[in-house]
């Protein structure tokens, strides 16, 4: 996988590595930082393409809810604080910065990641500012923070893979040659273990009709549906594999679900479009029970709605 | 995972384990299976129930078509033979065990492999019949036979996995209890190395609009796609990983692709529902070049359709 595979799209600056600069690489200032190509903008922690991805971000201890672990962080998003690095005062919003950071969690693209010495001492330099690699921006979700305000929570993951492909520099919008005999590769990943029955057992109940949109999937040997967690498993939301934290939804409904567009409003019956205004009411049988507060975890932490 | 908890789903017969028999057990006949519950017909090669997923099958060499390589099956369907074990002189149908065996690959629902004397020496039993485990049912597609009809044939893969939770016996159609907190496991899949640029490019071209149903899914953040490999990455398809392989499809119309409820006509541009006759015209941009041998490979392999 070419890394920086998304210059293809002919974005108007760099995403991915930057040809002849190493993670490790330490500078003395933003300023050499951003004559390096690394992270463009003077001060501000998101460096990001307008309706596109995020580039880079650079971590030096301006939230106090960021966490470092390495090759995982917690980062916070922008806006909202009364100065910079100050108190939250304000919801942060799905715009600039945090717009471009969904972007790519949605697109899987990778971003630059430099601490500065303001960071975790554990895993920050001593001295000035540090180039780190890239990470994939693997979910987001919305949280209170310390002080009561909403933030923007994204989780980055350390790309560990190396990547020896020569560095991907069209910028003309032409077709990628692709590949023609694809490789393979073996990937370990840590999953949740769900027990097919409780999924199997609420699409039965709602006979794999869409419990937001009412849409049936008919295939050549009878209905399909998806059972979608409504609390997800596993971090950061650690729902329950039960069928009170499921719903039966077709795979639109369920990726807009997930994306945190579709929530269930705090009537526990009325599902909202957050993009559109959109109202209906939700397919509920009555065998099925839900769990108020996933539903009320959904709404806050996934649509980012109180 | 219970792998019999399908009868949480209150099927007529069990699916998965039966309760005391061990994998590697012998039996000197057909009968013998019956009364030992592993298969129900006397002759018949698929057990399964009608409008639900298969139970088992016997593999005992009747089809020229069927390759045995241990943990992994190419099973050949039923029908269309001039006599049992004949010639093939009709086209398969998605009928009877056909068709419980595309459901068992919907719902994940496992299968009892039982292999007679007649088949594949290399893993066949010398004489008699034995019960082997369980097995998913992975994938199904349409070949043409040796001899010229339709075949629709089955991957069958060993579930290595060792289960040792209490067999779930309720058939009362009650909800699972599922679980509060699910924990993990490490899952290792060899998967295709796809390069991200080339499905980008194609949703990009078509700015996320599925091709089949022109819906376009709004997010907070910009519009959602998914990029659809016309013939299928990896086996049994083979199809390369290029933009002319590729389609710009909303979840559902992706689904129905896959499972070959949509395919696109010999006209290259017709969009047909193999389900409902509905057809519609495809969307196409110029800029992008569709593959004709992969759009006729999908038509007949996966919607079975010449």
């Amino acid at each position: 996988m070419a890394l920086n595979s998304s210059s293809r799209l002919a974005y108007a600056h760099p995403i991915g590595e930057i040809a002849g600069v190493i993670p490790g690489t330490l500078y003395k200032s933003r300023e050499e930082v951003r004559l390096a190509k690394l992270h463009r903008p003077p001060m501000a922690g998101i460096s990001y393409i307008t309706d596109g991805p995020a580039e880079s971000i650079v971590i030096s201890g301006g939230y106090a809810d960021d966490e470092d672990f390495g090759d995982i962080i917690i980062y916070t998003g922008q806006g909202g604080q009364d100065s910079p690095g100050g108190k939250q005062v304000k919801d942060q919003e799905v715009t600039r910065g945090n717009r471009a950071l969904i972007f790519s969690v949605d697109h899987g693209s990778p971003i630059r990641i430099i601490r500065g010495s303001g960071g975790d001492p554990k895993y920050s330099p001593e001295t000035g500012y540090r180039y780190d690699g890239l990470y994939f921006v693997l979910n987001h979700w919305f949280e209170k923070s310390k002080s009561g305000p909403l933030v923007i929570r994204f989780e980055l993951n350390r790309i560990s893979e190396l990547v020896s492909e020569t560095p991907v520099t069209s910028e003309s919008g032409e077709a990628p040659a692709g590949n023609a005999q694809p490789g393979r590769k073996n990937v370990t990943t840590s999953a949740i273990k769900r027990d097919s029955s409780v999924a199997d057992w609420v699409k039965k109940v709602h006979n794999d009709r869409c419990q937001f949109c009412s849409i049936t999937l008919v295939t050549r040997v009878g209905t399909y549906s998806t059972g979608a967690h409504i609390q997800g498993l596993g971090r950061p939301h650690n729902g329950k594999d039960e069928t009170s934290n499921l719903l039966c939804l077709c795979p639109n409904c369920h990726v807009l679900f997930d994306k945190g567009v579709l929530y269930i409003a705090n009537d526990n019956k009325t599902v909202i479009n957050i993009v559109s205004g959109e109202n209906r009411l939700l397919n509920l049988e009555k065998i099925h029970v839900l769990d108020e507060l996933a539903i009320a975890h959904h709404r806050l932490q996934v649509a980012g709605v109180e």
